[in-house]
């Protein structure tokens, strides 16, 4: 009996009503008769439901509790090795190099092959978004299968050499499938760690798995997959949803963008800043913005950060003894999530002037999200500038934690540190104005 | 010589000048010659500026290094002791107690009266903002005069009592002034506080210093005097600038807002929800919410806080020892700010597991700010569920921090924090429906 991806009380019914993967069945609820194939789950689905394929094309989810019972009424034949052909290439296609991490865009294509591997093949891909061939000679690498929370420093700097690679190798783009959960943190690092690059490299998600009809898993992929072949742009992007229509996707500047919901589709926003192009019919790029395609010479990739970084965020009465704490973990550098224009409470002073005596370098951004920090305002910002504390301009925190772990990653001296972090170098920071 | 509020390159120049605050003055800088009544600083302000009112009634700001000197024209008369008459009060009218605590919008009132004093006397408010005779018999009461990023769960017990002193003396309404960096911590801490308020609380800020003609000092205190007065509501809100017009400010429920942009006026949103209500020309509430005005039996206010409460952000790479760091410290709750639908790296599961095995509270809300934890949807979610922490629905962190430090000052068991926190008390987080 094969029942890739079921788990708990779905797995139990299935395996009692003596049904596979692959076969036709029946199913009998409260409600109604469904019939149809039964589908394996991918990898990060939920125990409660199981999946039908129904003559129509369409996968339904059916709560495992209303299920009566489920017939067989005719056996697959081992669906799991049903290996589609692959398409004949178009040599004429640019070509795309997809390196897959895991998360729920890469369980999502998984879905319909079974199994519960998060990564894929060209083969399996060109087999679940056709769409693809005609857009792009793909090749694929499954580099990762993890969930995206248990992304880290030195997963980024492997990543940011595989992209180097495929770009040395002449592809025309790049793609990374990711989960969303840290997809902006990446798309940071990868953005301070590939120099001049002369090709869009796309990092792209999906917020919704694939029982819900509403799944952006093909649209987002097909997307980052025709900029990465097609958009004249080079920089590290990413391509999400964008919540004007069903059909549209924004393209954000790796270091510019965020998180802004947890289960939206349009989850990702550019902050302090536009999106710098958009995918329609056709793909659409800001005046100006972003640069791009360029010739290969320059490009360098610098794939080492550090761990030796943190993210603070301050709050009425913050533990003070956290940042010497830090420091004597070993800690290089703290970003500091202060308040409003850029602020900590007094009491916090002490352990900043020793942290950065020990050469911890202390950058400042806002927890507000939105905005630029100024800390000549008022008099507790400028007792913080004359701490040593390093504004940040309209940073993000997450940005800003990327670059420092990179920087320091790079081995420069801790001057050498603060003088970077206080410069844009990927577009990071707007470009301070003389504050009136 | 009386100079309040100067310091620095602008101190130097008008002590060299021998003007004095109230004098009528000729500036001649390297573009023109202007002349007016030098007027004071405000305590928070630059050193780079000085202020010169014009016969217009219009403050100017100058930047200092542009001066090329300044000439007495006539002198003042002692401008700080020229205190206001107290305006005539009009005993029908409702009353509302003014509790200050510091900030830009206190020290925009104090900028005309000179003095480096953030707290106000109601004679003083009154001549500044003389449409307040016409809306409430107010009476002021000082009570900090700190930079809000100073703000501490013991300010918030203080805060609360004074509250519930003058909610039980009788008053329609309570403003209270506040910097904005803290100011939706604070009215947090007093929603939870401040059980079963007859009336409105409403806590009020300015987001725009004085010098500038798009202060909000003045329209967003009338507002919140306005709504205090006469409002049919009873809770705690913010209300501030809207953001649609000059003239519209948004009603807060206090629970549901955030800063969320460090400088513009309307930086404060409802998150996860839509304003309560909105002051224009009149007041318009939501329809079914807030709760309306309700008789004192009832009320109470338990006004204690802990220390004892940590946010923490979670990110790549994140140092799994700084939970055991916090619990060691004596921190008795977590408010962790996980990623996405509510996830943290698998190599924070030990320290959570000790954490919650010694009793410490341990509760997830998202770093995406908008949206909802979801732990039941992927495996690690569910992990972590198992694990003991406590999924917090769609409430802010920064609301989740002030109810812990409430529950944990009222001396509850670590099973009862639990349960509590997952209920919703004040509107703090949508009722959980049950997860599909």
């Amino acid at each position: 009996m094969v029942l890739e991806g079921y788990r708990g009380a779905s797995l139990k019914k299935l395996e009692k009503s003596g049904v596979s993967v692959g076969d036709l069945v029946k199913v009998m609820t409260d409600r109604e008769t469904v019939e149809g194939v039964l589908m394996p789950r991918y990898e990060f689905a939920d125990e409660e439901h199981i999946v039908i394929k129904l003559k129509t094309g369409y996968n339904i989810g059916i709560s495992i509790g209303r299920v009566k019972e489920i017939k067989t009424v005719s056996k697959g034949t081992e669906p799991s090795f049903n290996v589609p052909k692959r398409p004949k290439l178009v040599p004429s296609l640019p070509k795309v190099m997809i390196l897959g991490t895991g998360g729920t865009i890469a369980s999502r294509i998984d879905y319909r092959t079974g199994g519960v591997r998060p990564a894929l093949s060209s083969e399996e891909l060109y087999y679940l978004v056709p769409e693809l061939s005609s857009i792009a000679e793909v090749e694929t690498q499954a580099l990762f299968s993890i969930y995206s929370e248990n992304m880290t420093p030195s997963r980024w700097s492997e990543l940011a050499s595989r992209v180097a690679e495929a770009v040395k190798a002449g592809y025309d783009g790049v793609v990374i499938t990711h989960g969303t959960d840290t997809l902006h943190y990446t798309a940071s690092a990868l953005s301070f760690a590939l120099e001049n690059l002369p090709v869009p490299v796309v990092v792209v998600g999906s917020q919704r798995s694939s029982d819900r009809p509403s799944s952006d898993a093909a649209s987002n992929l097909i997307g980052a997959v025709k900029f990465a072949a097609r958009g004249n742009a080079s920089g590290v992007f990413v391509i999400m949803h964008g919540g004007l229509s069903d059909d549209e996707l924004d393209v954000h500047l790796g270091v510019r963008v965020r998180k802004d919901h947890s289960s939206r589709r349009d989850a990702f926003e550019s902050v302090n800043s536009d999106p710098v192009g958009r995918i329609g019919q056709e793909i659409t790029l800001r005046r100006g913005l972003p640069p791009r395609r360029a010739s290969p010479e320059g490009f360098s990739c610098s794939p080492s950060f550090s761990d030796g970084v943190s993210i603070v965020k301050l709050y009425p009465g913050f533990q003070p003894s956290l940042i010497g704490f830090l420091v004597r973990q070993g800690c290089r550098a703290i970003i500091l999530e202060g308040t409003g224009l850029g602020h900590a409470p007094t009491s916090v002073y002490d352990q900043l002037r020793s942290a950065i005596g020990a050469g911890v370098f202390v950058g400042m951004t806002s927890q507000t999200i939105w905005g630029s920090v100024r800390m000549t305002v008022y008099n507790t910002g400028r007792d913080l500038l004359r701490l040593g504390v390093v504004p940040l301009g309209d940073m993000l925190s997450e940005a800003a934690f990327a670059k420092a772990s990179w920087l320091l990653g790079q081995g420069l001296k801790p001057e050498k540190v603060a003088s970077m972090m206080a410069t844009d170098l990927r577009g990071e920071m707007a470009v301070r104005r003389k504050v009136k």
